[in-house]
């Protein structure tokens, strides 16, 4: 069975939506074929790894996905940038120190990139 | 002679004719190496598959450039949430269930990506 | 010890900033681990290789990053398109005839694309 691993990057808030949509359509088209799928926040995403009224709906989707293997992870850069305390962000995301570092060793273990 | 493969993404509609300018220089600047261009359409950017005054240039640019090779793909996921009907797209563009699927498994055989 | 090889891609003026920041966290954040960056900048995005009162403090940082051995590299058909002389640009930039043929290439020789 082909195995595949899958970066998706996004810095942007406004593309929550669409790159979760993306996320769900790729476990939806993978059958039986295992994919390893990890979501790399930095910039100004990481405002919705934390609870307020904008980011509701879109924690609730990420919760789901964790719940069937996805992995979310911010920037610890990006966090410090918008001064969010790491106490405040939701339980299942995953901190490291450079969202771009992550990008780029992920990268060379043969993770695919997608930006939405 | 060595040979390249490309996978353009694209998920918004101002973005074509950027990607169009792109997908042209990939090929006048190739010279004699063989290239194989996939276009790989989803959410909104399926929207200029379809014929309309938005999007007529576009369409007659995608036309040449699929004379020349280039591949135009879209996402059956986008079609079905845009409501398009799959008898109004343009004849040359190839569907497929997912275009994110698409996306990870060109990667997977060697292909570059490339959001303009 | 480990090579990393990482090719980041601009082609909207307003990302200059954010791309970087990115920059600069990767070389920050790969400690002793050696890392080859370029920077290629098509479309718009050549427009602040030159030297104007928008671009200043972004040139600011680009030396300072290209003192650190990041390269930065402008689309010739981009600099065409915006009618940009390439005695203007700053003088650290390299000009390749087409930034989407750079893209593929470097990727194929191992680069990882980040696209802020």
């Amino acid at each position: 069975m082909p195995e595949y691993k899958v970066i998706f990057h996004i810095d942007e808030t406004n593309k929550w939506e669409l790159l979760l949509g993306n996320v769900r359509n790729l476990l939806n088209g993978m059958d039986n074929e295992k994919v390893i799928i990890e979501v790399l926040a930095n910039s100004e995403a990481v405002k919705y790894y934390v609870k307020n009224p904008d980011s509701d709906a879109i924690i609730n989707t990420m919760e789901s996905l964790n719940i069937k293997g996805v992995k979310f992870v911010a920037c610890n850069n990006a966090l410090m940038a918008y001064k969010i305390n790491k106490d405040n962000i939701i339980h299942f995301v995953e901190i490291v120190p450079a969202g771009v570092v992550e990008l780029v060793k992920k990268q060379s273990i043969g993770y695919v990139y997608i930006k939405p």
